[in-house]
């Protein structure tokens, strides 16, 4: 028999984010966030996502500091919150950045790149490499896995 | 009310991505395959999971073009399959090295990260990064996203 191995996973820094970032519908209220929205009606309307489920992915979100919960209030109304990017969900750019790049290459839509990851002063398209702390560029297949002093 | 908006998710490539790779285990068992584990015992072993979830699993791997099932038949025993994974594949390393620097810098386990990647011929540590196609690193403030040629 196999015992199950949580402590391993717990140890590992992808299953670490998978816990959080792999709810459905987690990453892409973060994309949302990307493209500007705030607001709980715009993920709502912009996902056609249950406001239950919403309302429970927000609360991680915010939970786990990829989100930040803000007071608002429009004249006339009852305070409201809008949710804006910390600097951990401005992180996720990378992790979005290559969600895009494997779908638009492996499972193609057939209508070309749904959004395109831009340098906003120059609308020069960029796209994510493996680099050395010198700066060079290594390709895929020389990158290598080892075991860290995290690991058990 | 809200309509769900099933077709402007099919066209965006990170819903499409998180669609087959965001269902649990399924980036782990890359993972693993990326460590050098090719068989179902090693799979099942390594990460505690029940075998009909990883048999479940690794079919959809096979499906969407991520693995390759290959025939083997040790002395004497009777013919079983490994697992290979095919260059869409070894294109996850993308994606698991943007978890693993999103995990280790803000997720931390608090024992150092469990797994680095590395430069295989020199050892050396690589990371990722947005670079524009003439090699021009751009920091994750400075990338924007904008709406592609695929989206609705």
């Amino acid at each position: 028999m196999t015992t199950p191995a949580v402590d391993t996973l717990s140890r590992c820094s992808i299953a670490r984010s998978l816990e959080v970032l792999g709810e459905k519908w987690t990453l892409l209220i973060v994309r949302n966030a990307f493209m500007g929205q705030t607001r709980f009606s715009q993920f709502r309307d912009g996902l056609g996502i249950a406001k239950d489920v919403l309302a429970d992915r927000l609360a991680t979100l915010v939970d786990i500091g990829v989100m930040e919960r803000r007071a608002y209030r429009e004249p006339g109304e009852r305070e409201r919150f809008e949710y804006v990017l910390t600097p951990a969900g401005a992180q996720l750019k990378l992790v979005l950045g290559s969600l895009i790049g494997w779908g638009d290459e492996n499972r193609p839509s057939g209508f070309g790149p749904s959004s395109i990851y831009i340098e906003a002063a120059t609308g020069d398209e960029v796209h994510l490499e493996f680099r050395t702390a010198d700066g060079r560029a290594v390709a895929l297949e020389n990158v290598s896995a080892i075991v860290g002093p995290g690991a058990l």
